[in-house]
């Protein structure tokens, strides 16, 4: 049977890191986050709390900008002279594409959708969720009041939108960037991965793809 | 059984309308497009032909917002003084929320999920494709050029996004204004469908909704 891989991204509070976990279990392979770091980090030779560091922070500047763009137009091909969160980004890249040559898995993160783009057996997934719930799942997780909860979403979202449009060719969050885009709050953890554990198997057994 | 109320709304030449129906017969209830106009215009007093030739037609016009401003306000209750196609767009919405109370239906266009926006038992959907796959269904479909079928997507998904950012709080095509958004060029137009029913099915079920 071919790969399976799901690459999931996620608003903050929306469940989605829980959902993947779930779904992955449910399809008795692995799900990478946290730990697709660590393995970017062994490969690349970086070190690890280097890697934990500058985990989904862009930076805006425009002299950084410039940088990426001689890096993109090829005129190296080491990460030697390169700021570090770009060597950062770009070893979890060619990581993420590793793992999903080698074995079917979830992605939680990381612009997986799109350093996967070139390949045909991904389903790349959106998950969020109405704010009122994701206000009472972050405030009972880290125990804060509803305002700081919202304002922590608020942050994170921000981060998570800026690292995606900034490194992806896409746009976070809208509905054309991925295959499908679930609402959380609908069906609970649980139910949101049943639907995608549903899509991957109804993709494998479509026949007839022409609209 | 709970009435199953499906709305779509859907990126021209994506197939939206086709799975809107193809989805209807497999759950056994009507879907609503034109149809849908017939019964607003009807219900309103309304002469049919001036409807059609005002679908999902908005305004720009800076004078024209004031004057929905007004209405909004409630400073009327009646339709009589308004602007033709505010009328329009208020006797659908009317039309819209009359059907979903009295029957399951698939509802395609026409914001009808912002028009049930306080029903519990709708499920909001968005189809997209990507534009390779669209091109063609609309080149073979209208007979046309690829040019020509790239250029009537691109108008024609204008007219509906604007009509869309208009009339609701929402903004078309973003993950977050529906509970489901579907790439048919993943799954075909019989798939999509599936997928939906699928989904309608799971929802019903679903015990525990808590993140």
């Amino acid at each position: 049977m071919a790969k399976r891989i799901i690459t999931i991204s996620r608003e903050f509070g929306s469940g989605g890191h829980e959902i993947g976990m779930k779904l992955a279990e449910k399809l008795g392979i692995k799900c990478y986050d946290k730990e697709l770091l660590e393995l970017a980090a062994k490969e690349s030779g970086l070190c690890e709390e280097l890697f934990a560091s500058q985990d989904e922070k862009p930076t805006n500047s425009f002299l950084y900008s410039l940088v990426m763009d001689t890096y993109s137009l090829g005129y190296t091909n080491s990460y030697v002279d390169m700021p570090i969160n770009h060597k950062v980004f770009l070893a979890q890249f060619d990581a993420i594409k590793k793992l999903a040559e080698r074995e079917s898995c979830v992605i939680v993160g990381r612009c997986a959708d799109y350093a996967l783009e070139e390949f045909d057996n991904v389903l790349s997934v959106f998950i969020h969720a109405d704010m009122d719930a994701r206000i009472r799942r972050i405030a009972r997780i880290y125990d804060l009041t509803d305002a700081k909860a919202k304002d922590l979403i608020k942050k994170t979202d921000k981060r998570r939108s800026s690292y995606y449009n900034y490194y992806s060719n896409k746009k976070w969050g809208a509905a054309e960037s991925y295959n499908i885009c679930l609402d959380s709050s609908l069906l609970g953890i649980d139910g949101t991965a049943k639907a995608i554990e549903q899509l991957v198997e109804l993709k494998e057994n479509i026949t007839d793809k022409k609209l």
